[in-house]
C-alpha cells in the first residue's frame, strides 16, 4: 500500500482531469510525451521512497546547529541533495533556453509532490533554489544568468529568497535593509533578514540569496524595495559579508535551516541588482504566486501522505467489535471497519485528495497561461489566495485527523502523522499568512478587471455544470449555491464603496467560503472523469468522497454566505480593550 | 497583562455564574468561607507562575530518559512537586475523613487550572496521583486506605492509572495481562501495559500503580475484569517485579515520563484486589467521569492561556497599517488593529472561553451531585462526552489560532504558544478518544433513563432563555435551535430501533452538534451574569464574544441537523476498499 503518495490518483488527475494531453500536444511542450513524463515520476517516487523517506525522521529529531558560526545538517541531506541533482530534476523546471528541461509545469509539480511529501525538510533546498533561478530566469541580465543561474539549473549551487525582517514580515514596505551603490555598479547591503529558509549551510558550490533592499534617497513603503543577488561567496573564493546570527527552532520543517542572517556587520555584503531599481517587490511577487501554488501543493500532499498513513493503520491495526457483536471473545475488527473511523478517513480523504485536485489543477493552469490562455490568467488570479490557504487549513487537518486515528500512537514520534502535522503547520503562515491571503482576494482579486477572474470561475464551475446530469443532486446543489454566491459578492462590492472596512472584515470568510465551493467543483469534476476509469473501486471512492463533501462540508457555506451578506461588524467593531 | 490564565474570569465563573456562594453555603463545606478560598487560588496563581512555568519549555526541550532502567526527569520537577505539596494542594480534593481538605471542587478545579496551563507535563503527576487516590477513598479498605491513600493525600507518594496495552486501548474488554490469586489473599500479576503516564520516576516515596487485569476463570471480556493496587516498591523497600520497558516519545506533555511497562517479567509483580472481583471497569469508571471532567478542564485552560498569549502578542506587535491609510512612513499599528486579527482573537476567546465556562461548570455540578442535586447528575451523564471532547477540540483550535496570530514566531519554540498546542493535542486522545466520546453520547447517555438527561438539560437552557430578554435575538435563537434538537433527537431515536448502525453511523456529528449547542448557552448565561460586573470593559467583552459566537459559530448546527435528520449513510455504506 502507497503511504507517500498514490500514482494512480496523480494519474488520474493528470490525463483524466486536467488534460495533460492536451497540454503536451502544445509546441512548447514538444520535446516531451507522455511516456517520457511517466518515467520522470517514476524516477520521483523512487528517489523518494528509497532515498528520502528513510531519513525525515532523523532530519527531524537531529535539528541543524550552527559550528564555528556556520549551519550544518546531518549528511543524508547533502547525499540526497546529489542524487536529486545528478537524475536531473533541478533544471525540470527551467525553459531549454536557460539550460531546463522545459517541462510541464504540471508533470513538475507531481514530481515535486513526491519529494515534499516524503521529506519536505529535504525538499526545501532545490525548491528554494528552483524559485530563486526563475527569479534570475525573468529578470537577471544574461552575465547573472549564466553566472548564478546555470549553476542553479544544475544543481551546483541553491538559492535563498530574503524578505522578511525581524520587524516586518507580513509589510514589505517597512523594511530596513539598505543597499548603498557603489562605483562599479555594484551594491552593499546592510541589515537584517530574518526566517531564511536554506539561509546558510555548507552544501554545493555556493548559496545566492536574493535579497530585498532600499536604495537610499528612493520612495517610502514598497514603492522604494529593490531586488538584489548577493552570493554567499564572493568570485575568488572568500565569504561575502553576510553571517548567520542564529537557527530559528521550529515546530516542523525541521530538515531545513531557517536563519536569521545579518549582512554587512563589516564593510557591507556584496550584491547586484536584478531588474530594474525600486521594481523588486513586483519581481518577487511576479515569483510569489508560483511561491504559493507551491506551498499550496506542498500542504496537499502532506495531508494525503497523513492519509494514506492512516488508512493503512486503520486496515492493519484491530479494535473492538461491531455494534452489534455481543460475543466479546469474538476477533477484534480492523480500524476501518468502525463507522466513525471510516467518517474521519472521508473527511481526511474530502479535504487531501481534495487540495491535491486544487494544487494540480492549479499546476496545469500555469501551463495554460504559458500557453496564451488569457482565461487561465484570469483563473489563476482569483484562486491563487485559494490554492494557497484551502490546502493550508484543510489538508492540515487531515493530516490532524492521521493521528486521531492512530489513538495513542498517533501522538508519539514512532509514527510519521505526528511530524507531517507539524511539517505542514508552517504552510497557513508563510508565503502570506492566511489573513492576508483573504485580503488579496477580496481586496484585489474580486474587484480587479470589473470582476473579470470571479466571472472566469464562474463559467468554468458552469461548463462542469453542464455535463453533471449524472449527479443531478450535486449539480443543483453547486448550482444554487453559486448563484448565491455571485448575489452575495454583488452585494458587498456595492457596499465597499462606501463602506470598505465592512468590506473587508470578513475577508478570511469569504476566502473560507469561495474555498469550498472550489473544492465541491473539482470534487464533481472527479466524479464526472472518473466514471469510466478502469479500476471500479477507485471509480466508487471518487464517487463517494464527492458525496461525502456536498453533504458534509459544502453546507457550511451556507451560514458563511449568509454572514457576509450582512457584512456582520461584530469583529470590526470590538473595541480592543474588550479582549 | 495575566498569560497562563485570567483570575478575573474565573471569579466571576465561580461566583457570578456558577453560583460557590450557593455551594459554600452547604454543610459539606462548612469549613471552608470564599476568602479562605481566595487565598487557596492566590497560593495557585504564584505557585503556577514562580515555579511551574518558568521550568515548562526546559521540560518539553529535555524529555525523560532511561537510566539503568529506570525513568529520570529533570530536578526541577520535584523541587516543584514537593512545593506543591508542602502548600497542601496534594489533599484539596479528598474528604476530611480521608485526611483531605474536602474543598468544593469547583475551587479545586479553579486552582488545578492554573498548574495545567502552566506546565501540564508536570501537573500530570499530582493529578494522576488524586485520581488514583479517589479510587482507593471509593473502593479501598480500611488497611489500603491506610497503606496507599494516606501518602497520596500527603503528597508524599504518586499514582497512575494502567488500563490499555499494546494491543487494547479503546477496547478494554480485550486486555491479556492476568492476576494469579496467591494464598495468602494478594495476587500475582502479569503483563504489558502502555501509555502509563508518571508510570515510573524517582521521585516520591513510592508510585502506586491501578491496575486493570483479568483473574483466570473469569467472564469473557469487560465483565472479568478487575482492580489491583500494585506497589513500585514492596514495604521492605524492594522493588516489585515492575519493569519500565520503554518510554514513549510524544509530540507533547513531555514533562510527563510515559512507560510501556511489563509486570511479571519474574516471579509476578505482587497486588491486591481493590473493590469488588470481577468489577474493576465500573470502579474505573466511576472515575473515568472525572477524569474526562479533567481533561475538558485541562484542555481548556491551555487553550485559555494560549490565547492570552496571543492577546499580549496581538497588543504589543505592530505590524502595517489601517485599511484606509495610504502614507507608507506613517507608524506601524499594533496586530490588534487589524480586523482580521481581532477575528481570530475573537474565535479563540470562544472557544477558550467558552470550553473554560463548560468546564467550570461541570465542576459547579460535581459539586451538586455531592450536595445531593439528583438534576447534577443527569446533568453530568448528559454532558461528560461534551465536557471531554468539545474543549478538547475547540480549545485546541485556539491554540493553533494562538500560533497563528505570531505569525513565524509562532512556530519556533521560542513562544509558548508552540508547545501549548502540542501539549493539548494529546487531549482528544487520551481518555476516551472523541469517538469514543460519542458513541457514549448518543449510545447510552440520550438512550438512558427514558431520556430524562436530556430533558434535564433542555430544561435548564429553558431557564436561561426565560432569563434572557436583555438579548433577544440570541434568545429566539438558541430557543428555535434547542427545539430542533429535540424534534431530531426524537426521530433518531425512533430510528434506532430499526437501524441501529445507522443511528451510530454519525455520533460525532451529534456530540459536536450537542456541544455547541451546549457552550452557546453557556455564552448566554455569562452574557445574562455579566451585566452588573464592574469592570465594564470585561462586560463588554464578554457580550461581544457571546454575540460572535450565536452569529459566527452556532450557525454551524443546522447543517449538521440536516444530516442528522437524515441520518446520512454516505460513511457507514463506504466499502473499505474503495479508500
Amino acid at each position: 500500500m502507497p503511504n507517500i503518495l498514490n500514482a494512480r490518483d496523480i494519474d488520474f488527475l493528470m490525463d483524466d482531469v486536467f488534460g495533460l494531453a492536451d497540454i503536451l500536444s502544445h509546441p512548447l511542450y514538444a520535446d516531451h510525451d507522455r511516456e517520457g513524463c511517466a518515467q520522470i515520476l517514476q524516477t520521483a517516487e523512487k528517489l523518494a521512497e528509497d532515498l528520502f523517506q528513510p531519513f525525515a525522521a532523523k532530519a527531524d529529531a537531529n535539528e541543524p546547529w550552527l559550528e564555528d558560526g556556520v549551519a550544518h545538517v546531518i549528511p543524508e541531506t547533502e547525499t540526497a541533495l546529489k542524487a536529486y541533482a545528478e537524475a536531473g530534476f533541478p533544471a525540470a523546471g527551467f525553459a531549454q533556453a536557460d539550460g531546463g528541461m522545459q517541462l510541464p509545469y504540471i508533470v513538475g509539480q507531481a514530481a515535486a509532490g513526491w519529494f515534499v511529501a516524503a521529506n519536505c525538510g529535504f525538499a526545501a533546498y532545490p525548491f528554494l533554489s528552483a524559485a530563486a533561478g526563475n527569479l534570475l530566469a525573468a529578470y537577471g541580465t544574461d552575465e547573472q544568468k549564466s553566472k548564478y543561474l546555470t549553476p542553479l539549473v544544475e544543481g551546483r549551487a541553491f538559492g535563498t529568497m530574503c524578505l522578511s525582517e525581524p520587524h516586518a514580515g507580513s509589510s514589505l514596505g517597512d523594511i530596513r535593509t539598505r543597499a548603498e551603490r557603489q562605483q562599479d555598479g555594484s551594491f552593499r547591503l546592510f541589515g537584517s533578514k530574518m526566517w531564511i529558509s536554506g539561509g546558510d549551510h555548507e552544501m554545493g558550490e555556493n548559496i545566492f540569496h536574493l535579497v530585498l533592499a532600499k536604495i537610499p534617497g528612493g520612495p517610502a513603503g514598497t514603492k522604494g524595495i529593490s531586488l538584489f543577488l548577493v552570493p554567499r561567496r564572493l568570485e575568488d573564493g572568500s565569504r561575502n559579508d553576510v553571517a548567520t546570527a542564529g537557527l530559528n527552532h521550529k515546530m516542523g520543517y525541521r530538515g531545513t535551516t531557517n536563519c536569521a542572517l545579518n549582512f554587512g556587520e563589516h564593510d557591507g555584503a556584496v550584491g547586484w541588482l536584478v531588474g530594474d531599481e525600486n521594481r523588486g517587490l513586483n519581481a518577487m511577487f511576479h515569483m510569489m504566486n508560483e511561491a504559493r501554488t507551491g506551498v499550496g501543493h506542498g500542504a496537499a500532499v502532506m495531508g494525503v501522505s497523513g492519509y494514506l498513513h492512516a488508512l493503512a493503520y486503520a486496515k492493519d491495526r484491530t479494535q473492538g467489535r461491531a455494534v452489534d457483536e455481543r460475543d466479546p471473545t469474538s476477533p477484534m475488527i480492523p480500524l476501518i471497519e468502525h463507522a466513525d473511523i471510516r467518517r474521519q478517513l472521508m473527511q481526511a480523504r474530502a479535504y487531501a485528495e481534495g487540495s491535491l485536485a486544487l494544487s494540480m489543477y492549479a499546476a496545469s493552469l500555469v501551463d495554460r497561461e504559458r500557453m496564451d490562455d488569457k482565461t487561465a490568467t484570469q483563473l489563476l488570479a482569483i484562486l491563487t489566495p485559494i490554492i494557497k490557504s484551502w490546502p493550508s487549513e484543510f489538508a492540515l487537518r487531515a493530516n490532524d485527523i492521521a493521528i486521531q486515528i492512530h489513538g495513542g500512537y498517533g501522538y508519539t514520534r514512532d509514527y510519521p502523522v505526528e511530524r507531517l502535522y507539524r511539517d505542514n503547520r508552517l504552510n497557513p503562515i508563510h508565503e502570506g499568512t492566511k489573513g492576508i491571503q483573504g485580503m488579496d482576494l477580496l481586496g484585489r482579486k474580486v474587484v480587479q478587471d470589473g470582476g473579470a477572474p470571479l466571472r472566469a470561475l464562474s463559467g468554468e464551475i458552469g461548463t462542469t455544470l453542464s455535463a453533471a446530469d449524472a449527479f443531478p443532486e450535486e449539480r443543483d446543489q453547486l448550482a444554487v449555491l453559486l448563484e448565491r454566491v455571485g448575489e452575495v459578492t454583488l452585494a458587498m462590492a456595492s457596499a465597499a464603496m462606501t463602506d470598505p472596512k465592512a468590506y473587508l472584515a470578513n475577508a478570511t470568510i469569504y476566502l473560507d467560503m469561495l474555498g469550498h465551493v472550489v473544492v465541491a467543483w473539482l470534487w464533481l469534476r472527479q466524479a464526472i472523469a472518473v466514471r469510466d476509469h478502469s479500476d471500479t473501486d477507485f471509480a466508487a471512492g471518487k464517487v463517494t468522497t464527492m458525496r461525502y463533501f456536498f453533504r458534509y462540508e459544502l453546507p457550511v457555506t451556507g451560514p458563511q454566505l449568509d454572514l457576509l451578506a450582512e457584512l456582520d461588524r461584530t469583529c470590526l467593531e470590538a473595541e480592543a480593550t474588550q479582549f
